[in-house]
């Protein structure tokens, strides 16, 4: 089952509401402000498109310019010449696509990472009495988590407790090793929402590795879009929220995170070189299903819908 | 600085002294007993080729048959029709390469998942009187860990006790989920050498998940072949050993493996869909530095050298 079309009426598009980007605060990898996506027709392969606005027709970047790479990683790989031709495809108006005519996927799909932080909001750290971290925790997920923005979700049958955790996520668009704090916006490409989907039960289990109650297949939904760094205000003030069956179970704001977005890059590449398509999700607001009196875990029809201010929303049912 | 010649006149070709694989004892992906290698020569892109025997000529698989791919990850997604062209030009003894022309990278590259397994072997438990797990412990590293079998260990200055740890590593030839034990090995294309570098102060400090410790740039080489599973009579049954500046400082045997190569195959896949070119490595025996009394950590000009009966040896230099 597939939900795509409920959050386009509830979210206006922001982007027409605002003015075009002054070049001397360009932050993120590019100054323009889009909504980029992955989408594909029926029986066709993936393609990146450009929103028109949040639930709007999607301009097919390859239809307007064969030379166009086919995946939002191949894209960001061409730095600003591809986002350049996306600003222009998206100006032109030209070679829209009706939303009725493709499913959207997540933006990103076989990124070499999906980095993730614990413990990342101070109103989570309070509901579960653990202490501030002082320093990112990181985990991660195997790519083969990531499913679409309104893809199902599958149980396992080997879990019982699965939960939701709604996030922020920002994805790399430029290559780097070392990277300041200073400098580090401009590593990002942009930001989406993400479902943190965890098994609980797993999460503990595993010689306390979190990895393998959090990267089943499909327990990274991702999506809709990708929308630049420059077409947020300011990330770190958003509303975020998780609806499971239409009942409001997180609801904060991004002001919240222990670590910001510049601060999880400079980190992490002290480890790491951080690639085009690189996925960061930011960590999860209270509300989790674990720390519910009773605790509630995920069931068989449940709807969870993840949305973040600016951003969008993403619709997942459990099958 | 690399080090590609000195382990050729150790270990001598084993497939030479090989009888041909009986179609009936078909365990592995294919039936072909081959050593297949990734490789450049100078400022050439990455092909895929097959060893004449260990440290011998390679055959240039694209140069043999222009319609085979270049990496071993998409070779891999061929099945069979990938490994029968590579085992023809084997066989053809036609479009080989000197080794003096080529460099040896990892044999696989971007993965789309480094699973790796903890406290596996009964030697090591002992060792640090851990308890026999009752199931596989599986963590990871991401895919940028990965570095060729000579390349150079790159030490960061954010460690003070990078550690060593050699292990029998497979790589997964066919995709699958759910798969049972009793298939498992058809879903191994081979199997090669690893070292699963640790910065063991970072290892316990990050929540006590040991991604991070496990995951900076060049803390997996990996290679040099990977020898396809009807090339080794038993996996489970190898000597395996770890030396440091000559001196052997790990040496044991697969038989030592808690939780073997079918099921781990089998646990991981109760996860996550398994995929061509995914890499497991198995675990490490006893002997590494954090437990030498006093403990023991690899600095600047140390040469590692890990070997396992059959399947080969990498040499790494810490830089």
């Amino acid at each position: 089952m597939r939900l795509p079309f409920r959050s386009f009426r509830i979210f206006r598009s922001l982007l027409s509401q605002r003015p075009t980007t002054n070049p001397q605060r360009r932050r993120g990898l590019s100054s323009a402000a889009m909504r980029l996506v992955q989408f594909h027709r029926h029986g066709g392969g993936i393609r990146v498109g450009v929103e028109q606005g949040e639930g709007l027709g999607v301009v097919d970047l390859k239809a307007y310019d064969p030379t166009m790479p086919s995946t939002m990683r191949e894209l960001l790989e061409l730095g600003d010449k591809g986002l350049e031709c996306a600003q222009r495809a998206l100006s032109s108006s030209q070679c829209v696509v009706e939303r009725s005519d493709i499913q959207l996927l997540s933006p990103v799909l076989a990124p070499e990472k999906v980095v993730c932080v614990g413990l990342n909001y101070r109103d989570h750290c309070l509901e579960q009495n653990a202490p501030i971290p002082k320093e990112p925790i990181i985990f991660s997920k195997f790519p083969s988590a990531i499913t679409g923005p309104y893809d199902d979700i599958h149980l396992p049958s080997e879990s019982q407790e699965v939960d939701w955790e709604v996030e922020l996520a920002f994805v790399i668009g430029r290559r780097g090793k070392h990277i300041k704090e200073e400098d580090a916006l401009s590593y990002v490409a942009g930001f989406t929402v993400a479902n943190d989907i965890t098994a609980r039960d797993w999460q503990m289990r595993n010689g306390k590795q979190w990895l393998l109650g959090k990267t089943f297949d499909s327990f990274c939904p991702l999506g809709p879009a990708l929308v630049t760094t420059d077409a947020v205000a300011d990330p770190h003030n958003l509303g975020i929220r998780c609806l499971v069956n239409g009942d409001t179970v997180q609801n904060s704001n991004t002001d919240q995170m222990i670590f910001k977005t510049e601060v999880l890059v400079a980190w992490v590449s002290k480890f790491v070189t951080l690639t085009p398509g690189d996925v960061f999700l930011t960590g999860t607001p209270p509300g989790v299903g674990v720390f519910k009196k009773p605790p509630i875990f995920l069931k068989k029809g449940d709807v969870v819908e993840c949305q973040i201010d600016q951003i969008g929303s993403i619709i997942n049912k459990m099958v």
